[in-house]
């Protein structure tokens, strides 16, 4: 008899524990595949100590295949799923090639992903902490920042680029503003230029306190804490809007700066929301045995599932996003997806959180177990301990507490990585008097108008100075492209104003390859 | 009196030493400005180890910054000098503004860049081994290759994506082929669909034998542990070109590979070559005293600079590109601006290297050291030791032992980062009868034909097929992508052919902003 074979989407918490799980308990009785768009699995809550520079990227990782021995790893992107036929359609590697792979049971673990529409200009201009990659983009971005500012002779880019902003405190704000202002202070001494006071680091909260998932007193706590090493925490602010200069908030304030972290707005994937799944609150409804309402075979677990916990109540409840709650599903999933195959009944899901706690940087946390309340070092000793045993695997264990023993005597690095950051086209958010480009800068690229309006003021020659308007569908950048010249104009936004820009080298390769779009821009230079 | 300045450009060997080493000579009594593209100084026979993974990436390079206490560093291009004025031109940060920094000493100290354009494709399909990102592209690149080969069904895939290619034998190329063969068998277990035999680890060598450098018996002992790895060397032959799908080479043999290393062929930089100095064999002639050849307090070390050793013979004799030179540069290049500014004496540049010793990975090497010849694991741990021993700063050492140390008993990462390695506008070359792309494939993006001709073949419905020419100027891709379904033709080079590639993100971000090119894009579309 062939083997049933169990397909799992996504190696988060939830999607890497159940395939283990599996493994071990069907004891080869079971073909089991995992599919993810990363090949490793990803410690979330460690991310702000990689953007810190306290531990090295990859220590924060794992490879999924060092994990999942005996389960086939498959780096790949599914984009369809064929409940009739039980098959699935992925992308996988160079050739892009659609390719099927059948399963008997499937298990979606997707987790959730950073919804930033919620607020204008955040999809263009912040920065997000989900995966490996946002940690070192951000760890990158306070380093590019600190070396401009050491070296400008502009007041406001010096002040744009000493601003950093984070929306949100909830865990992943809190220690990620928290590993920031850490990391501030260590690598301060390398930058002549600067001086602390120069820095801020400001947190917007919605709510009237940080951590609202821990009890007030704790909150208040970490507040203290960070307010004391001069984080700035905006209380019952929402975030409204960002521009490329700017964080705007719903009372009308604004705050010149280059970096925004987003750790608020989470929702369903492009590929949750493309299944014939009805989704409920952002996530796909699962019954009590963790199995997709309405289908059958198809689970669901981890964030990307609505798990239900008290069924029998009025009032629903459900398993909060976490990584413990997932794991514990994991476990769940795991045991009834066998015994379906052996016809044996399910299990529901119930699950009771041992504890929580939250990390501070600087040595400092906050956490409650089992009801106690913990603050200061011990809270933070316990997190770190409790993260330690938490990591898979020895080798990882090993390189991130010796990761933590060096930060302690030797220097936080500095070291920046260009490159990656920008992709060659981009969406650029401008307010109202917003500076787009000033007279003889080299010129970015090449832009165009999508929406809003802006104002070009050139010098004459006799110094009088000559307006001109430019609307939606409008150009420009290509003629100083062209001729190899600084920019000159100053443009400025006259309202809300988006902008494709299209970088210089991208530009004049496509421009010196395509003679018919080469003919239109030479037409339309002005 | 004013402090009289000295501007260093280039934080690599020579420029880092000579700025440490003027800082220490001047006690103050110079102003030290060093410019480099990156804040970081990169230990260069470090990176196949970097690339192998058995180094964390942070751990072979260290921040400027940290080494060069009382030193101003500026992360900075330098895009122009004026010798008059004693001036140069920079770019510098976000806003694009051309800034001006005057000297009264400059020195010139940016090494040489890879020169790829001698062999046509490996602009576009080749990796180099400068610079950190490189190291982390061909790691990248290889774990890529391999994640691809254990999932693909289509066998010349799996066979492309195993094979990996290093044009050249000289020192960078031996060890990084030395590192590559470690590290496909130390991560080998982790791919169960993957058999040994199936990688090919190729070394192409114009010459007769490998680190021609080092005495013969060295270069046999190398060359025999590199073949018993399962390393197959081509000796005496030239690479021709590359292509999207293989290397070339001169005696007409191709071989398919995704992945080339390029460790030959180096040249004066952009910036250097536009610079209004006569350039002698690629680099910047200088006096013994290593003072630019007709200029005044302008001083050129290192790579970028031809220094002479033996003025009074007839043959003239210039100093190796390599770090031990230009470490011994940077000593008497500070002296020199010392005494210069002190009215005194210059002293001419000599020195005998200690000794030249190569990594073969897998625990052996080669080395002569003062006359005396080792091999093996002696030689090994020399080349260890040595290098332990010339990386600068404490903290690197000790992360660099440990690093060392771990490897002897962890896994090697395989952790994969996508994104970064890709532009979003490149050319591609392909050769007579070489596939772009597939029918039913998720385009890859907008093609432009360049230079060459290709055949479209579509399938009718009743099963004849059609054929279609391409020329240059012609363009496709565009119609798949608005429509968002698969290609359906098979496109074959039917010559030497190079392609623009525009990616399909950028390219649909491109098209809806911009409406002229839009129409211009729905006339053409085919």
């Amino acid at each position: 008899m062939q083997k049933q074979k169990v397909v799992i989407i996504g190696g988060g918490f939830g999607g890497m524990f159940a395939a283990k799980k599996l493994h071990t308990l069907s004891q080869g009785d079971l073909d089991i595949e995992l599919i993810s768009k990363i090949n490793y699995f990803v410690y979330q809550p460690l991310l702000p100590e990689v953007a810190a520079g306290t531990l090295n990227p990859q220590d924060a990782v794992t490879p999924l295949r060092n994990l999942l021995k005996g389960v086939q790893v498959r780096l790949a992107e599914v984009t369809d799923i064929d409940f009739d036929a039980k098959q699935i359609t992925l992308l996988q590697g160079q050739r892009k090639i659609l390719q099927r792979v059948d399963y008997d049971h499937l298990v979606i673990a997707t987790g959730q992903v950073a919804n930033l529409s919620l607020f204008p200009g955040f999809e263009h201009h912040s920065l997000t902490m989900k995966d490996l990659s946002d940690a070192y983009r951000l760890r990158n971005r306070v380093i590019e920042c600190m070396e401009m500012a050491d070296v400008t002779r502009f007041s406001d880019i010096k002040q744009r680029a000493l601003t950093f902003v984070i929306a949100g405190a909830g865990f992943s704000g809190v220690e990620t503003m928290g590993e920031l202002a850490e990391m501030v202070d260590r690598i301060l001494p390398e930058y002549p230029n600067i001086e602390r006071h120069e820095i801020r680091l400001v947190m917007i909260q919605h709510g009237s306190r940080i951590l609202p998932e821990l009890p007030k007193h704790l909150s208040e706590y970490a507040l203290n804490q960070l307010e004391k090493r001069g984080v700035e925490v905006w209380l019952n602010t929402g975030v409204h809007s960002a521009t490329q200069h700017a964080v705007y908030t719903q009372d009308s304030r604004s705050l010149p700066t280059r970096t925004i972290v987003t750790t608020i707005g989470n929702g369903p994937s492009e590929f949750v929301k493309s299944l014939p799944i009805a989704l409920q609150r952002g996530r796909i409804a699962v019954s009590a045995e963790l199995e997709v309402i309405g289908l059958s075979n198809i689970w669901s677990i981890g964030d990307a599932a609505l798990v239900p916990l008290n069924t029998s109540q009025e009032e629903p409840l459900y398993a909060p996003p976490t990584a413990q709650f997932a794991v514990a599903q994991a476990e769940v999933l795991a045991q009834n997806i066998l015994h379906r195959t052996r016809g044996q009944n399910l299990a529901a899901f119930s699950y009771k959180a041992v504890g929580i706690m939250a990390s501070l940087g600087g040595g400092r946390g906050v956490a409650e177990i089992y009801g106690r309340r913990v603050t200061g070092i011990a809270a933070w000793l316990i997190w770190r301990t409790a993260y330690i045993g938490m990591l898979p695997g020895l080798a990882t264990r090993i390189r991130v507490a010796l990761d933590w023993l060096f930060d302690l005597f030797t220097p936080r690095t500095i070291v920046y990585m260009a490159e990656s950051d920008r992709p060659a086209t981009r969406y650029l958010d401008y307010s109202e008097g917003e500076v787009v480009q000033h007279a003889n800068e080299v010129p970015a690229g090449f832009y165009v108008v999508l929406s809003g309006s802006l104002t070009q003021e050139f010098e004459r020659a006799n110094g009088a100075s000559e307006h001109h308007q430019l609307q939606v569908g409008d150009s420009w950048g290509s003629r100083a492209l062209k001729e190899h010249r600084l920019t000159h104009g100053k443009i400025t936004a006259r309202e809300e104003t988006k902008l494709l820009l299209v970088n210089s080298d991208d530009f004049q390769r496509l421009r010196s390859s395509y003679a018919a779009f080469n003919d239109l821009l030479s037409a339309g230079d002005k």
